[in-house]
């Protein structure tokens, strides 16, 4: 097995939508293919996979930098010697050839579109879902039933209304989502408190909804709300503050008794390591948020998990960022706590297919091999444009 | 004053040469221009600069996410109000909207780039070099004496021997550099203490010879290492371990009696305050090594510093990663500890102009405006190149 070629495209996120932080009219995602030599039902065998959500494409590091290392590769260097196919691991290492250590940014999200692909590759390679494949990678039983998963939403939209907040956190609840998650630090605190009980009040009780602040606080909101939430029995209160801030970070944990949600915006093990190491974490509470997609992909993933796992904290804390298709499988592979879905947002990345079913707020996967991202509407397009482009 | 153009080109980096960990053959950097409407000897007067060295350019970024946000802001938003003129963090806030917080790595280095070239139109505009401008701008005066520099060479050549790294270093120090830092880690140990040993014997002395290890060891080897280095009075031990590993770095510095260094891969003053608050730093020796090319600029440079000494650790302590003309104008500006110097490696970016002057171990800047890019062999034909792209 040898990789004949990798292509990449940008492909726009879709609505105008607004945490306390970021807009997300102009994000993209880096939608990549990973194709080899193999021949599958008359085509060239070929992964697929993202960069998950919200650190924008990056196919200026791909075609600059990682996919001419890849094409330059020795093949046999990119094996799994036990198996002779592609390695996941060998692959990110070949992809970070000459690349400084440290500087865990937008470099980590496009080495991962490309690590995850391997996996959808290596699954369909085996005509199986990628959570088989990961599961057996990494000596894991794969779950059997569902997933626990939540709806984030609650957003700040243009002309917005606690009515429509209401509307549509009882839609989520009415789909089959028993928890959701709204955004805050968008508006004063007295504001979005009022949108917090409404969200508390719609699901009846604050153990059906968690916030989200996405970083916008510095030390003294950050307190203020924690303070003001701290009655209401909230699932979680995520990233309050700057992400690598650890000293706030421990303080908060000592000022909110609840559980508190972090990790999306670190993207390496080590990053990681020291949020374990400084942050307050609480093994018996906190919430761990990191995503594959933005991290050097699932061997880098893997290692976060064997950190918190170091540290006391069950793999069932974590709530990997990205709700979509790619994450579903990585937490049924790892046995992870659950999973983010983005009902109607972020399209076409966001969201399951319509082969994943959602019940007694479990969601459970399809059949199709890999990620079945092509089952994905919108996102099967993309696909396969991307696909006649290889061929051409 | 505005913007109203932007352009960006990727020039290669001379030279095949390897440290422990990074071979730079493929390595590019950033060469960016940014281009107002103001005239100034008959044409558009326009900013220059690079994203230091090391962490390849940045184009994608550049074209994909941060020129087009600084193409459609509103002019007026980009200007200090108390000048009329371009303000650098005014530009930076732009170049980052939409942005989420964390993972800072590549895109701190396009921002560095773009955050700099304003730096050098501003002194361009003043017809001064930009060290006059840095200095006033954070309330300094400028050092009127030269600078502190230190040649940085001893990589790992091929068909490399003793003899070649004593020919190179008695070079250096017939040129005038009073110390040399040579690359640790491509060997094993006693090798690589053979090659110290003979520095300290060109150099007349461990004073004159500072180490690094570009952040290769794993923690036995940062230890094997700091003991065997330990009785040999070196300038520094440099970048033994990752950098972001803050607990490591604290044991080293308890097990090693001289100077330590770090910082090169540090790009947000967050991860300087966590290198402060948990890495052991003794702020009577150790030497810190951000660089604002990578760093989202100048802004966020000079908060580092600020972060430094409010924790007693003097600026003198700095001496920023990245031997080059943008570097040196820096150092002056806000009077930091002295300068890296490349001689003859890393061009067209490393080393200084014939206009600056090296004596007594100082290094003279020329009286060029702006960072006198302009006046860099080979670096003045990219940028004459680019700024026909532009007029074009």
């Amino acid at each position: 097995m040898r990789i004949i070629d990798v292509r990449e495209v940008a492909v726009p996120l879709h609505g105008n939508i607004t945490n306390s932080v970021v807009n997300f009219a102009e994000h993209t995602v880096s939608l990549v293919a990973v194709q080899t030599d193999v021949r599958r039902n008359g085509r060239p065998l070929t992964g697929i996979a993202f960069n998950s959500i919200g650190r924008h494409a990056q196919g200026g590091i791909l075609r600059d930098r990682m996919i001419p290392r890849l094409l330059a590769a020795d093949p046999g260097a990119l094996l799994d010697p036990s198996t002779g196919l592609l390695s996941p691991a060998r692959v990110l290492e070949c992809a970070m050839r000459d690349e400084k250590p440290g500087g865990h940014g937008d470099r980590a999200a496009a080495a991962g579109a490309v690590e995850l692909a391997v996996w959808d590759l290596l699954a369909k390679h085996h005509d199986e879902p990628a959570h088989a494949a990961i599961a057996r990678a990494f000596d894991r039983r794969p779950m059997t039933t569902g997933v626990p998963v939540y709806a984030a939403g609650g957003y700040y939209h243009p002309g917005d209304s606690l009515d429509r907040l209401r509307d549509e956190l009882a839609g989520y609840a009415d789909e089959g989502y028993p928890t959701v998650k709204i955004k805050i630090g968008g508006l004063p605190l007295p504001e979005d408190l009022a949108r917090v009980e409404a969200a508390v009040e719609v699901m009846g009780g604050g153990a059906g909804v968690a916030v989200d602040a996405n970083a916008r606080f510095d030390r003294a909101q950050a307190l203020a709300y924690a303070e003001a939430l701290a009655g209401l029995g909230l699932r979680w209160y995520e990233e309050a503050t700057d992400p690598l801030d650890y000293a706030l970070h421990r303080e908060l944990t000592e000022a909110y008794p609840g559980a508190i949600a972090t990790g999306e915006n670190l993207f390496s093990v080590q990053d990681v390591r020291n949020l374990l190491a400084y942050g307050g974490v609480r093994p018996d509470r906190d919430i761990f948020q990191m995503d594959a997609g933005l991290s050097y992909g699932l061997t880098e993933y893997a290692r976060m998990i064997e950190a918190m796992e170091s540290c006391g904290v069950d793999r069932s804390q974590a709530f990997p960022h990205g709700g979509h298709l790619i994450n579903l499988h990585v937490v049924i592979g790892l046995g992870l706590g659950g999973c983010e879905a983005y009902p109607g947002v972020f399209e076409p990345f966001g969201g399951y297919s319509p082969d994943c079913r959602l019940s007694d707020g479990l969601i459970h996967p399809g059949q199709a091999p890999g990620f079945g991202l092509e089952a994905k509407p919108g996102l099967g397009d993309e696909i396969t444009n991307l696909l006649k482009e290889l061929d051409s």
